[in-house]
């Protein structure tokens, strides 16, 4: 397969005509062939009125042919080999083995959806039984069950070129919903996108399922993105990026005529508490485990720990020394592009003049182009409870440890969190009293809570949330990673005393689906 | 008890110094004592203060305890007995019979939710076990559950005074997830609610909950419910209500620093669709069960049936003719407020006025106050299809009949409705090949779709889907009756490795709650 710079539009390439662009080799600091043609409203609008005459057909192919759609999708992106794995590490800096585990995760994730579809407790069937006798009135036979949305537009993310890009996280989830995908291409991982574009492509014509289930758009600048959140078609998004990014698609779904829901994961700077026993007990790994998340994939993950936050004294300051000293011997890497190496600086730079904040320590140079140096800062609770700034997320290997004076400035630090992706407990048996005081305000703030660990490195799994109240994401409601990511794609239908021959599969009588349904209240498999 | 016109902030009884207004009773034409002081932003921030103060400690009482507190509100409620029901019919003009089913629906849904609490499937538990030995990396222990999303603001509806106003299905389903709530009473039935009010406010008390898991604020105009909307401490709100004040609530909660869901249930004319078989075979039956329900409550139903589409010819010209014979059987009957009456006769005027548009029948004149005379319209597809105005809902007793010339343009005018609450089919067996062609159609348009009923009459109950797209309601992926309304105000929380001492009871090894939990992808009650 080679790269043609083409669009896909269902099942047509379209090279687009409003201007080229190249993809950049961040390493080499240099253009990549070939050039992508761009696109523009014209093409937006055929991939996404595709999209919608494809909606109910797609809807209603069965749930083994859904899930063969998923299953093909992970054996074509599979079939890519090297050619993949080379285009994405020329397009985004991340080693070979990263990007090879990050396949196996984009392959995990549609096979994991795959297995959802078919097991189908994502049908939410509810039957409620007719009571013909009931006084003063008759109850109607009710049946519910959930329906996909319809087209979703996904905007993929730099960091995550395979798994939350083409076929990623929200492309899986979606059409494992039912609803078609429209994909904007990120501009920084073109020719992967195109690649796996044409896998996907290729997957849904050889299940003979409408073209329409699947398009990539290009473009440069916001416009196309603005467009596709604003076409009719498209019933819900599905992002991840940067907070600029998230709260503008916010703003154009809600100011259209009929308002779509935004799944976007924004930003977060996970904050990470040190308590007292776990700190005193166990300071020097937990500064190299920390350092070793901080720097992991130069610092470019949401889950990054941008904030650590423990009680001021000698055990937090051996720490932040350990700290140092483990920074000090990670050198600088390249980064994804050159804007985010660029921004990284400038929000480094921006940090080290700010008031009451101290550098603590720096990362080792390095030669390497468009790098990202780690960067460890110290400031107090009282400075970081009176400039909200502080909260704001570098995105690279960047943290900032508050020292606390007491446990109650602690919870004040606590409770004056935004919302976020996780938060991180260290702690010992001694620490759980503080703990379970800390417990309830990291829930209001947090979409996970870890323990003695590190939040880099998010499981796809049943349990995952991978989601947290705003500015974390726009919607707290919901995961982006992990099974219950599909919630997010569908709604609820009631049938009224609909005759068995028009009722779908899931809610007929006698449960050709071998569906768990909820029937009168009680849950069950028949 | 006695009505004293005063807000409830908490366990604190508060006459508002904003001006004053009295309730209004539409039948007689008078106001009615006493008068109620209004409060502003300030008793709005007090409110929602206690609120935020309440959640953590709400939330973590144990189910049974929030069972128990709705149970206490639906046994207070019933206590108030017939003062409640005098001053409800005073408020409103509805039927004494009327309103004491309403309060026994009240009653249901409370005890419906008391139920699923104790029950515990919200709690959405999912168990991933670790797996230590995994290659290249052990996984984690995941373990995640649902948990309230804070606040809520509820606006209750003028046409369910009881079941859809301050101990309604908002609050129901909002206490029931572990949300305190913060009630904006209705203007027009300000004694009903307060009385109402002081039922809940009693309950907490007696619980030995914190006070600020309910209260309840007076205001007129808007002021005071964009700044309830717009208080940092509120995390939802939930509106019955026009579409004209539910866009305004979402437009203020996209525009927070941190954007709110907003549940709004705001306009539908739902369809009715006569199929060719069902109209031949029934059309005189049908016609008077559908001028029964069009005025049933003089027309003000969210699930008014306003549209009714079908083939044209001599089965729908007789139709039209005995239903405009039923309609004018039907006397004028006051409506809920002299604004609802003044905006349903302006509605009916510039229907009438429409080019195109014919006026089949009148209700018969009353004497009544503030009177909704019901009104028979029909038209052609063609205009209907042309004319966007014409799916505008009437709030009242009126409805447009829509004849098509063929079955294509029957299954046009269905792909162009609006989102819609219901949608209705008559039929009879060999209408079911037309009907499966409608069926997907309708799907996308509705949230229940009814088969040979009516669509007033709105069962409590599992399966209902009291919802649908926008602008039925806000945000299609939920119901605000029924059970699964209190999906709503959840959201999911991660536990990654944290110490079994410290986990939720939900998510312990050995299930004390005894919940139905996902482990490791298998729904299992242990």
């Amino acid at each position: 397969m080679r790269i043609a710079g083409e669009m896909l539009l269902g099942a047509s390439s379209v090279r687009g005509a409003q201007g080229a662009m190249r993809a950049f080799d961040p390493a080499r600091n240099l253009e990549i062939e070939p050039s992508f043609g761009m696109g523009g409203v014209v093409e937006v609008d055929c991939a996404c009125v595709l999209a919608a005459q494809a909606f109910d057909a797609f809807r209603s192919a069965s749930l083994d042919a859904r899930a063969r759609l998923l299953e093909a999708i992970a054996d074509n992106v599979a079939a890519l080999g090297d050619l993949l794995i080379d285009r994405a590490q020329s397009e985004s800096a991340l080693p070979k083995a990263r990007l090879e585990g990050e396949r196996a995760r984009t392959i995990g994730q549609l096979r994991l959806f795959a297995s959802l579809v078919r097991e189908g407790r994502w049908c939410g069937a509810v039957l409620d039984s007719a009571q013909p006798e009931r006084q003063p009135i008759p109850r109607s036979d009710l049946r519910a069950r959930r329906i996909p949305l319809g087209p979703v537009a996904v905007f993929g993310a730099s960091n995550f070129p395979l798994a939350f890009s083409v076929a990623g996280g929200d492309t899986a989830s979606a059409l494992a919903a039912g609803c078609p995908v429209v994909v904007k291409a990120h501009p920084a991982h073109l020719g992967t996108s195109e690649l796996v574009g044409r896998a996907i492509q290729k997957a849904v014509a050889d299940a003979g399922l409408p073209e329409g289930v699947f398009s990539l758009v290009i473009g440069a600048g916001n416009a196309i993105g603005e467009a596709l959140v604003a076409h009719p078609a498209i019933k819900a998004v599905g992002f991840t990026g940067s907070r600029h990014g998230g709260i503008a698609l916010m703003k154009i779904a809600a100011s259209r005529h009929e308002p779509i829901p935004v799944y976007a994961e924004m930003s977060s700077v996970n904050p990470m508490f040190l308590l007292p026993a776990a700190l005193a007990a166990r300071g020097q790994a937990l500064a190299r485990g920390f350092v070793d998340s901080l720097t992991l994939g130069v610092g470019q993950f949401c889950t990054n720990p941008g904030l650590v936050i423990a009680l001021e004294g000698p055990a937090l300051d051996a720490f932040v020394e350990a700290a140092a000293g483990a920074l000090e011997t990670k050198s600088a890497q390249t980064m994804l592009t050159a804007g985010i190496a660029a921004a990284y600086r400038g929000g480094v730079d921006a940090r080290a003049r700010t008031p009451g904040v101290s550098r603590a320590a720096d990362g080792a140079q390095s030669e390497a182009h468009c790098a990202g140096r780690g960067a460890l800062f110290t400031t107090s609770a009282t400075r970081f409870l009176a400039n909200a700034q502080l909260q704001d997320e570098i995105f690279g290997p960047a943290s900032l440890i508050v020292a606390c004076a007491d446990v109650d400035e602690l919870l004040r630090v606590a409770e004056h969190l935004e919302g976020q992706l996780t938060a991180t407990l260290q702690l010992d048996e001694p620490d759980y009293v503080l703990a379970a005081r800390l417990l309830p305000t990291l829930e209001r703030k947090a979409g996970r809570i870890l323990a003695n660990g590190f939040p880099t490195g998010v499981e796809v799994s049943h349990a995952m949330v991978h989601g947290g109240p705003f500015p974390a994401t726009s919607d707290a409601r919901t995961t982006s990673v992990g099974a219950m990511a599909i919630e997010r794609f569908l709604r609820p239908v009631c049938y009224q005393d609909l005759p068995e021959a028009l009722l779908p599969q899931a809610l007929r009588d006698d449960n050709p689906l071998g569906l768990w349904r909820l029937r009168d209240g009680e849950l069950m498999r028949r």
